[in-house]
């Protein structure tokens, strides 16, 4: 069995609300890669935010007082915070150098996903108004253009709770259900499973980051082939929303 | 940009103490699999466990009062809960059907990693006692075997605290530095990078463990090819312990 994680080279930079579709669609076809019946596309938050120009011009931003008062706390600049607080709807845990907190969206992470990399100085880039939107409308028109059965997942780099070290995790998604329910199938010994939820847009999204790297790569966009649970997962309903832990089940949160 | 993860199909049950480099060697050379410079071979935890002869009989555990007492809290077997706390050193989080503990490893994560799946009934296997020196032992006799330079990684499948669904992640690894810390390193603009450490290690581990599944799939190891960071990361010398955060930084825990 095989898994090819394929990066999508010399996308142009986007500076501009671009229509991203039809930038994909001319990568892909400049570059002459095929696009097949269970492919899964992953797609770097920054570029989606960026496409749709949803990039916050940091000077323009006026701190509150909390904001400032944060700001000293954490060490990051005073509009960095402000503009935190305007993503977040609760804050999670803060201390000398970082601010955790959930985003209006719902993830639990460091400055609600605000990224201040690869995005011209001065400006920054949040986490996409409706991430799941963004992956459905891709993967509609994809799908169309090619005729096939796609996954589009919108992915982050986030760090966790109990470990170091960031990885990729899935923001958003459309066309396979991010997690996969196990309950009632068995292991090689004919035992139920014990582990049966499997967070696998996460999975996919921590192999595409392997390729898509942080820093110059220029990578934002990889494809996955020969995933086989495409079949079993595929589902054009779902978004991301069944990877997010309810607070009330949430035994973490302070 | 290309990575492969190749699954090792038909690696025979193991039930007993086993070279399992012997058993690898062997698997590879029948399915006539390359070994390259630069290969990461992921392995699931529970074969290393079975191979080293670390296995938990359960009808043999004596529960303790503190054991009985907790099992009935979390609804699980008393022997099960008396074997978790002999794997563990401290109590993270307890609730009506989990038990998170730090391991003796320095692992957070439920029931010490204790896994009753893939294990003959009445069974159960623990994290392999000190995964990183499986992991030294098997890559030190694969590189002779082959002439090349390799990186192994112990593999677990582990929830986290603010997402749904488990996760592959690494516990072992000899080979390369897990973590990828990428200070001073400038993005696509020119400006020094804000996310700059990477858990690598899990990442892959991630990756390979969309192939191993969790089921009767019998795919525990994956091999993956064309990691280019590899030569970077490259590291005779160091394990796991850097992914693991240190209690003192640790801002969940209660």
């Amino acid at each position: 069995m095989k898994i090819e994680l394929i990066g999508l080279e010399n996308i142009p930079i986007i500076n501009e609300k671009v229509d991203l579709s039809k930038v994909i669609i001319d990568t892909l076809e400049k570059q002459k890669h095929s696009v097949e019946d269970g492919d899964v596309i992953l797609i770097a938050e920054t570029l989606i935010s960026k496409s749709e120009n949803n990039i916050i011009e940091l000077n323009k931003i006026k701190p509150s007082e909390k904001g400032i008062k944060i700001a000293k706390k954490v060490g990051k600049s005073p509009e960095l915070i402000e503009s935190i607080l305007k993503e977040s709807k609760e804050m999670v845990a803060i201390g000398k150098d970082f601010i955790i907190t959930e985003t209006k969206h719902g993830f639990v992470c460091a400055n609600a996903g605000i990224d201040e990399s690869n995005v011209e100085s001065g400006f920054a880039t949040p986490i996409p108004t409706n991430p799941d939107e963004s992956a459905l409308k891709i993967r509609k028109t994809l799908e169309n253009e090619y005729d096939v059965k796609l996954a589009i997942i919108i992915t982050d780099t986030q760090g966790r709770a109990f470990r170091n070290g960031a990885v990729g995790v899935a923001i958003g998604s459309s066309g396979i259900d991010p997690l996969w329910k196990r309950k009632g199938e068995k292991d090689l010994y004919g035992r139920e499973l014990q582990t049966t939820e499997i967070a696998i847009a996460d999975e996919l999204s921590a192999a595409a980051s392997l390729i898509m790297g942080q820093a110059n790569e220029g990578i934002p966009i990889v494809i996955i082939k020969g995933f086989k649970n495409f079949k079993n997962l595929r589902n054009a309903e779902k978004g991301i929303k069944s990877l997010l832990r309810p607070k009330e089940q949430d035994v973490f949160r302070k």
